[in-house]
């Protein structure tokens, strides 16, 4: 099967640090790609993804996966099922809408990157900026107060916190999280020291 | 259990029509509220969901399940399971990725509505509206192509063609899809004829 992915994309890193985890990484053959808006991407968008995001997963048979959590869903039922994503009980709704909150974090310091880096300066609206970043740091603030997400072992919750650290490292390198969440920093240091997560981290801005 | 809905809200929609079809919606208290980038919601964001999105579920237990994908699956599992989302093989990853990609729609769809309608007008890109509809485009373009995507049972993922089609009609009435994609019209009649699809489409804009 073959991932197209972006090394700087966070949710494309969230399916790469599954993959090694689930020992499914040999599988997965990488394709680069690259989506911004206001550019075009018409074989992407006609062939895999008409929502033009990144990653996609192409099995072999030519049916395409898409979804940063759909791709992990699918390769974690690969792996045997119930790995990264607890097959039952409240557990499971737990992991789910942890993670969906952090894919929500995601998007919003997409949107935060796009307006500051891709719009227009002369059309950049402040109020859009500090609504999406505040949105990053109530997600920030929830886990920080919420340690129990860190304790069980890992999950695709897990994985999605370090995506949105990682890229607020890499997109917002002056944001102080560190400083205004010590559980946070303790927990990403932690899981820095996986090799999943180590190699993952996007390439210098 | 408790859902925080607006009745304007597409993802919103999607869980009323599931719960419907699933004959759980007996078992739902239903509070409105409202999110619009640039206003505050302390509350909401504090106690529900940081990325002050909508909808979230409220178990009795007081436990919150955010994303409405995730409030979808959680009611399929209540209702027995594999109802609205296949319980394994090729058409479950169909259908979640098809689903997917109606999420994606959405997404794109409501960013156009924020550019055109909250944003204040001198600071507008039509280089980013443009982009965002295309998405939204082609996703119709797409299913157009793929009438197998309605021959089967209801699914999750044509709910979710029915709330794009819906928050096409009630935000951009003038954008021509249906005579653009037949198919797509003909899929919305025959689902119009559902209580739940009739019964949940948004207010008069």
């Amino acid at each position: 099967m073959k991932l197209v992915f972006s090394p700087s994309s966070p949710f494309a890193r969230k399916v790469r640090i599954a993959a090694i985890e689930l020992g499914l990484i040999g599988k997965i053959e990488f394709i680069s790609a690259k989506v911004v808006p206001g550019e075009a991407n018409d074989d992407y968008v006609r062939d895999v993804n008409p929502v033009k995001k990144l990653p996609a997963l192409i099995l072999d048979n030519g049916d395409v996966i898409v979804d940063s959590y759909v791709i992990v869903e699918y390769l974690d039922e690969l792996a045997g099922g119930g790995k990264l994503i607890p097959a039952s009980g409240p557990s499971r709704w737990r992991v789910k809408s942890d993670h969906s909150i952090t894919q929500g974090m995601l998007d919003s310091m997409l949107l935060c990157r796009y307006e500051k880096a891709v719009r227009p300066e002369a059309l950049r609206w402040q109020g859009w900026s500090d609504d999406h970043w505040n949105r990053a740091w109530q997600g920030m603030t929830r886990f920080e107060n919420r340690p129990d997400v860190f304790s069980g072992p890992l999950d695709v919750a897990q994985i999605g916190i370090v995506c949105v650290l990682g890229y607020a490292d890499f997109r917002f390198a002056d944001c102080g999280w560190r400083k205004a969440f010590p559980k946070l920093a303790a927990f990403n240091e932690k899981m820095m020291q996986r090799e999943s997560v180590k190699i993952s981290v996007p390439p210098p801005a």
